[in-house]
């Protein structure tokens, strides 16, 4: 089954290239950017002024074909592609929790971005928080990488 | 610009019509699917079961033309299409966190299940909590609505 999107807007970035890009929105805190949304989708950015944060999914339009197996930034050993954040996916969609500073004419300003300059956006979902302090949560390997990923930038191996 | 996915996998899940849906995962606690990842899919699995949740990417395959402004289950005011998670968006993708119970020969079962039975699955991605505490959160016209969800169900304004 064959499922066609359409590009609604696009993500501007000070990130030309995947090499500079940090690996996660903790390695982005305070870089600014900006969505543009297109003018036929304007009308559905009502109220999304409200919250502090917004959910971009978005279309890694410089994702090659996905291995089943990769090796992550934080990782040496490879994991399943489906246990990791990267890149090249059978459908490469990504998302970001990024910070709403305010809109204006249909730009989006926002901070704590992780994307790529001229990054094809699919979807804004309003952000809320998914769990309260109860839910316990494992991460899995990235147990062990807590606390490095900040520092990380990208490289090369996703070309 | 157009981009074109393909289905990895199904979500399978109690609720057959959209009527019966609950609209948020807080209303869905404890509802138990399991998701069936198509075999060419399912090397890139490995280690995901070392995470207790998962980040579930689909197709609102049931979704109808979108219109900017849709007037959300837990309020009685039209908001803006993209301040909500109505299923009629202009790229209908769908995101649900859901609790990972295990992983058995390519299907996962799950916990926390607020999608509809047969929905194709485009993505899955392990969920890492976005922030600590000491990020203030601003939900805009949801803040009013906080409880009054978890009770709530779909009905048939999204047909």
């Amino acid at each position: 089954m064959k499922i066609e999107y359409t590009q609604i807007g696009i993500i501007h970035s000070p990130f030309i290239g995947r090499e500079d890009m940090p690996i996660q929105p903790s390695g982005a805190i305070g870089v600014k950017g900006t969505v543009e949304v297109f003018e036929a989708f304007r009308p559905g950015l009502r109220d999304l002024d409200g919250f502090s944060h917004v959910i971009l999914l978005y279309h890694f339009h410089r994702s090659r074909s996905p291995k089943p197996r990769v090796v992550p930034f934080m990782d040496s050993e490879p994991r399943g592609l489906f246990a990791t954040r990267a890149p090249n996916r059978p459908n490469p969609i990504g998302i970001s929790v990024v910070q709403l500073d305010r809109i204006e004419q249909g730009v989006l300003y926002i901070r704590n971005v992780d994307i790529l300059e001229g990054t094809p956006l699919l979807d804004i979902k309003p952000y809320v928080p998914e769990f309260g302090d109860q839910v316990e949560i494992r991460t899995g390997w990235l147990e062990k990488a807590k606390g490095i990923v900040s520092g990380r930038k990208s490289d090369d191996r996703f070309k």
